[in-house]
Order: structure tokens, then C-alpha cells, then sequence
């Protein structure tokens, strides 16, 4: 780590997940790093006044290689609390029935981490580094033509004005920082609604603490209903945090808590014992229905500003991405900035065009991937087809790579690489079927044949 | 018009076009109107202040309709200041030649006026309303999902509440309002920068008042070179307001105010002597580069506020429809509003899906139509095609309708019926196309046997 000529200054906007990483990447390199958060210190605040809304993260490689590009101790002290999980578990519609899809070649694991206590533990990191950190501080007004001078309106309603060299927005899908960036350039946006909401749901831990697990720990559960889904993801304290999955006019269709434990207890009859009656009546009644938004945009950047993670790119979270990918932009820019010698400006600009079918990849593949987990992993010729794609990868080892793989276990191989890759492999897949099918054909054409003659 | 039963309040962001035609709307039913602007009064204002950057507007049917139904004697008496435009001027390269295209099929005009002018009428006629209107207010809320409370910072930095039943965005491509509005309901929404910048120049009249327009007034000149172009329109004091569009790297590529003259009398000749030396120099030095954004959302509102204009589809200024589809959906919007008797907030609900394929069809025209005027209008094939519909339009009458005229001209047809109309008419075109190719293609080899067999 060089320490730059001149100290220079980074202001930061939004500490969740990837503005903390962000701020403990460049404070590594010896940058002089402010964080700013609109909200309170999470770590400050009730528990029970959580908003309700939120999916278990599943760490993959991606996010891991960029925690450990930050800081290799810190990545380890972060990533002792996460469960391994395998594989799908696909839940039957009788409750009965339960079987695993292994989701690597060699059992590689994404990893279930609960989002809040992810981000209370990269708080933790930050409150042993030298950055300066102010919550309760609301962008209202960015300027980064020539310098970067940001204004806020602080817990107390005061105007307080900082300037930087340079400043980065991580403040999510509804981005301030991006908005004020925005007018100062002629940056591409759009965002799209996606005809989908999620409400969150809790399987409670056994009583029995040397079984807490009332379901398999080491699995993404997914119970797959064609039009809508439920998942659950473990946490370390042997709870789940469940979601459920739908189009708005299916949940807008259940018009009382009866009706929803009724519908729930046809398509998820064991959920439905595991979450329990009241805690589904109360969740029915209360607890707010997300929505889904896509977020894309180009270019990230002026050479002064730049936006990172869900600002740039907000995806849906079925391929269980959007951290990985929010951390993987932090990595990316950072190597940008050593392979320019530090010069932050050029490595802003290189940014965008080197990021942009990437970032476009993975949110298409994210969209893609709620039809495999709510309908595809039940359908047979898709399960035979991904038996010959793991197949083959296990046969061929690295010149052989289901697209899972790649995207989720291959932190060296770009999301857009990957679908091209995926996209020659599929050409090949469909052949081999073909010559499958063309098999069986004559096969049993030799055999009727040979009946025929028989007769 | 009947008052309604108890006097509903309406408060409308932007003294723009659309925002005063809309408050005289809803002030001329009854309503109580409010309508802010975050500019001060452009009539108190230094015409040397103001941005340089105006387009002249071409006020077409759509516009004019709207503006009688608003009220007609106020539509009298802000349209006779209007230049009526017959067709296109076009110029060559060689500076000598200017050929008119018109463009109805009898005469029919669009109508050149200011864009500041033209907004001066509307506040004329505001102020003689029962509108109340607020200049230098900047709306930094708006709560719309149950009441609608807007919070602006006036001009001494105070913070003013106001609460209506109803309010509508009419502030611009950059609108605030929808900004705001989004915030509380699921709008996909999209910005997308066209490739293009644009330059305001200026043609004075000349000395002579009997004669004081330097080239013809009542067409729109164009100056067509394929990659980029000139446009120019009549102002009444016998000024021209002159446009300069091209792509950004033709701009960015012009060094220094020598090159851009070289480059201008080089593509330009008359327009050259026209414009004059030393405003062309002042124009390339200090004159703002506008660039052109369009923007598309849905739905338009949450069934309390509304957004109307730019502020809900900025076009690019190609087909000269912007303003008239603005005025336009002020039409439509106090139509919705009397066929559901009054009920603003049905209407406000069905305006979303009525309008949105027509809105959708303008934007797209406009971008297809910078092709049409910066390169087809000198490609002989298009001519050809050109003269075809347009002597069927006058053959046919009403059974055949050119494109142009139907946007244009007639404001009973809505913009995605004319698109589907002139689809249907292309087909039969390139059909009478291949007919009359066909026939010649017979007729020569008729002529070549009878030659063959005299040789």
C-alpha cells in the first residue's frame, strides 16, 4: 500500500453493505475516507423497529474476493458467521417430499448471512479504521463538476457542507447521490417495476439447541409454484428468514388473513406448521409487501462522482447477486485506480465502459433466474438437461462450466464472459440432445423392427 | 360549466406551457386553482438573462385545439401572434438554392412562435384568472398518497405547506414533482440522452420594415447535411430564431471559433452571411450547448397527483409536437375529468392506460423524424414516395392521410391510430412501388424486343 503523494480526500454516501466496504477499501490504501448514512447507527436502534423486509444474503465467491481484497483478516472475522448451503432444497406441494439440487461440481457453497448483521459487522471493521463516519445525515445537494462538495441536513436539521476530491454514492436503488449526479451530466437512466412483491416471513429455531435446525441448515429451501414461491434461508441462531415470492395480483387477490392461511397451508403445508398460524395472520396483517425494482444506468461516473453497487444497478435477487456484485464493483474499482498509479479520475472514467456489460449481465441473469427457482426446478427436461450440463463438468473439468457455476463460484471469470461462455456450451448441449434423441429414435425404430418380425 | 358541489383545490408545479394551460383549465371549470414556479416571473426578468438556448415552437392542430377548448377567445388572442409556416425550406450546400416542400395536402400551416412569448401570453392570461400563482417556489415534497401536501423553500428561504385535493406536475423533462411522486408508487421510468447537442443562433431582420424578414417567413428552413444540420424560424420582428443540431463530436471536434467559422461557411454559405461574423464567433464562444433528453414513464400518476408534459414524456424537438402534445394532454386529461363527471381522481386513474401508447408513438416519431429532416428530405427515393402519398392524399381525400398530416393537422386522430393508419398506407405504397418497377421493368423489355427484333 503506497500512501498517495498528497493525502487525498473520498466522501462517501450510504453505509450499507457496499458504502462500508468501499470506505474500508480506499481507508486501506491510506485515503482520507468520510462515510455519511441517512439513517441512524442500525447498531443504536430497536430491533423490533426494523422494517421487515428484508432476504438472507448468499455470500458467494465474488463477495468473498472482494472482502478479502480489502482486508484478508477482515474478511475472515466477517465470514465465520455464515452457513454454507449446498444446494436447493425443493419442497413438494404435499410437505411430504424434500430433495436436494447440489449447486456446485465439487460442493461449493453460497452462504447464508443475515444482511443487518452483515452490515452491523462491517460497522464494526469501520469503528477500527480511521473512518470518520456521521449517521443521520441527509444528502440534499451534490456538486461535482470541479470539486465535489456535498450539502447535508443533519439529526439536529442543520446545513452542514463538506467538500472532497472525490465522491461515491452506495446509497441504494433509490439513490439520492445519483439523482444529484445526474443533473450535473447526461447520464442514461431507467428504472422498471418488476410485477412481483415479497413479504417476509420467520421459521423460529427448535427449543432443542443441540438441534435448532427444523429443516435442513446447509440448503436454500424453495418451495416452486410455478406463478409464485417461498424460500428460507438459515440464520446462525437456528431461525430461517422465509420469503415469500408473487405476483401483486395474487396477494391482492387473498383478501383476509384467513384466506392467506388457507392459501398457504394448500401450496406450503409444512412451511405452513414450521412459520405457525398466528405468526402468518400477524405477518399477513403487518408486515409491508416489497416491491421489486430494476435500476440501470450509464455511464457511472463524471471523473469526480461515481455510484457503485444497488445505485448502479439494483437487481432482483434470484440469482443472489446483488451484494456479490455490489462488492465486486468496489474490487473492480479499486484495481482500476492501482493500474492508473492512483489516478482516481481515470480510473472514474475507465469505470463505465469497462463495467457496463457486466452490471447489464448479471441483471438480466438475476431476472432470468426467479423462472428456473419458481417453475424450472420442478420441470423434468430441465433437470435432465442440468444433469448433462454437470455432467460434462465434472467430466471436463475447467473446459466444461454450468453457468451457476461460473456466476456464482468464479470470481475470475466476468458475468458477460460467463453468459457467452453459457451461450456456446448451450449450442453444444442442444446437439448432444438432439443426437440423444436421434439415438433413441433409431433404437427403438431397430427394435419395432425387430418386434415386426417377430410377430 | 358547472361549479361541483364543494370547490376542489388544485395545486399545479410549473408555469411552463403546459402548467399555465392547465391552470386556466382547471380554472375556467370552477376549480380553485394554485400554481407554482420555481423560476421568478420571466416577465420581470432581463430578456439578457435569459438561457439561449429556445427552439421556436411550431404550434400545429393539436395545440390550437387544445387551446380553444381551454377557452377560445384567450386561444384568439394568443394565436394571432403567430407566423404560419407552409412548409419546408430547404437550402443547399452551395448556398443558391432553396426549395419548398409543403406540407399539407391544402395549404394547411404550422405556426412559428417564441417560446418565452408565447409563455408571457399565458401568465397575461393568468393574471386575469382566478389563479393564484407563486413564483421563486422550489418544491422539495410532495405527500400524495392519502392528502396531497407539496412543501416548498420560497424566495427568503422559507419553508411554505400547501394541501390541495389534487395536484399535477407540469415542471419539465428534470421534473421535481415526478421525482417526488415516484418516491411513493411503483413508475418505471426511463431517461435516455440522444447522441446530440444544440447550438441557438440568431437571424436579425433587416432594416427595412416593409421587408424585413431576410428569407422567407412563412416556411421552416432547413439546411440539411445529412450527419447534422441548420433549422431557422420566424420570429414577428422579422428575426429568425436559428438552430444549430449535431452530434457531440461534431461540436467537440470544432476547436476554435476560426474552425467553427470555416466549418459554417463551408456547410452553410447563405445561413454564413445571414447570421453575421461576430454573432457566429459569440455563439460558438459563449452560448449554452443544449443536449436532448427523452424521457418516458408509466403510469402518470397514483390517483392524486398527476404529471402532464415534458415532465411525463420530454420528446426530442424533431416533429414539432412537444408543446401541442402537452396542450394536448390537458385536453384529455379535463375530457376524462367531464366524462366521469367531475371525479378527478377516476380520471386521473384512466389517464394512465388511455394515454400511453399515443405518447409512446410521439417520442418515437420525434427521433425518427431528425432523420427524415437532416437526410431524406434530399434523397430522391423519399421524394419520389413523398410526392406518391401526397397525390393520393389528394386524390383519395379523406381515405388516404399522409403522415405528416395526421400528426400535424388533425387532432381528432390520436398519434398511435395515425402511426397504425400510415402503416397500413405504407404497405400499399411499396406494393404500388413494386407495381410501377414492375411495369417498367416490362414496358423496357417490351421496348428492348421491339428494338431487338428492328435491329
Amino acid at each position: 500500500m503506497e500512501p498517495s503523494e498528497k493525502e487525498q480526500t473520498i466522501g462517501i454516501v450510504g453505509a450499507g453493505l457496499v458504502g462500508c466496504l468501499a470506505a474500508l477499501a480506499f481507508a486501506s490504501k491510506g485515503y482520507s475516507v468520510t462515510l455519511f448514512e441517512l439513517r441512524p447507527d442500525p447498531r443504536t436502534v430497536d430491533s423490533s423497529q426494523r422494517n421487515l423486509r428484508s432476504i438472507n444474503l448468499a455470500v458467494s465467491n465474488r463477495g468473498i474476493r472482494a472482502l478479502k481484497y480489502v482486508d484478508s483478516e477482515m474478511a475472515d472475522r466477517v465470514l465465520k458467521h455464515i452457513i454454507p448451503m449446498k444446494g436447493r432444497m425443493i419442497h413438494d406441494i404435499t410437505g411430504t417430499k424434500q430433495e436436494s439440487q447440489v449447486y456446485g461440481l465439487n460442493g461449493e457453497c453460497i452462504n447464508s448471512i443475515d444482511r443487518s448483521f452483515l452490515n452491523n459487522c462491517l460497522l464494526e471493521e469501520l469503528d477500527n479504521s480511521n473512518v470518520r463516519t456521521f449517521f443521520n445525515h441527509k444528502l440534499v445537494k451534490l456538486d461535482s463538476n470541479n470539486s465535489s462538495r456535498m450539502t447535508f441536513i443533519d439529526g439536529d436539521g442543520q446545513t452542514q457542507v463538506y467538500e472532497f476530491d472525490f465522491v461515491i454514492g452506495c446509497d441504494g436503488a433509490h439513490s439520492q447521490f445519483r439523482y444529484q449526479l445526474q443533473r450535473g451530466m447526461r447520464m442514461d437512466y431507467s428504472q422498471k417495476y418488476i410485477d412481483m412483491q415479497y413479504l417476509e416471513l420467520y421459521i423460529p429455531p427448535n427449543d432443542d439447541p443441540e438441534n435448532k435446525f427444523s429443516i435442513d441448515a446447509n440448503h436454500l429451501h424453495i418451495w416452486p409454484r410455478h406463478n409464485f414461491m417461498l424460500i428460507a434461508l438459515a440464520n446462525q441462531d437456528g431461525s430461517f428468514t422465509s420469503t415469500f415470492f408473487s405476483p401483486w395480483s395474487v396477494i391482492e387477490g387473498i383478501k383476509t388473513s384467513d384466506e392467506f392461511l388457507h392459501f398457504f397451508k394448500q401450496n406450503f403445508p409444512d412451511a405452513y406448521k414450521l412459520i405457525g398460524e398466528a405468526p402468518l395472520v400477524k405477518a399477513f396483517d403487518s408486515n409491508p409487501r416489497g416491491s421489486l425494482m430494476q435500476v440501470s444506468c450509464y455511464p457511472y461516473s463524471n471523473g469526480r462522482g461515481i455510484i457503485l453497487g444497488d445505485a448502479a444497478h439494483s437487481m432482483v435477487p434470484f440469482y443472489g447477486q446483488g451484494m456479490n456484485c455490489g462488492f465486486e464493483d468496489v474490487r473492480v474499482l479499486m484495481e482500476l485506480i492501482e493500474a492508473n498509479d492512483g489516478d482516481i479520475q481515470a480510473a472514474f472514467k475507465q469505470y463505465s465502459p469497462s463495467r457496463k456489460d457486466d452490471l447489464d449481465a448479471i441483471c438480466k441473469l438475476a431476472l432470468d433466474n426467479y423462472y428456473e427457482m419458481s417453475s424450472k426446478v420442478v420441470d423434468v427436461g430441465y433437470l435432465i438437461r442440468k444433469k448433462l450440463d454437470y455432467t460434462l463438468g465434472r467430466i471436463l473439468k475447467n473446459k466444461w462450466l454450468p453457468l451457476y457455476t461460473m456466476v456464482s463460484f468464479r470470481d475470475d471469470i466476468p458475468y458477460a464472459k460467463a453468459i457467452e461462455i453459457e451461450q456456446k456450451q448451450k449450442n453444444i448441449l442442444n446437439n448432444v440432445q438432439v443426437g440423444v434423441v436421434g439415438a433413441a429414435v433409431v433404437y427403438g425404430l431397430v427394435k419395432f423392427g425387430q418386434y415386426w418380425n417377430r410377430r
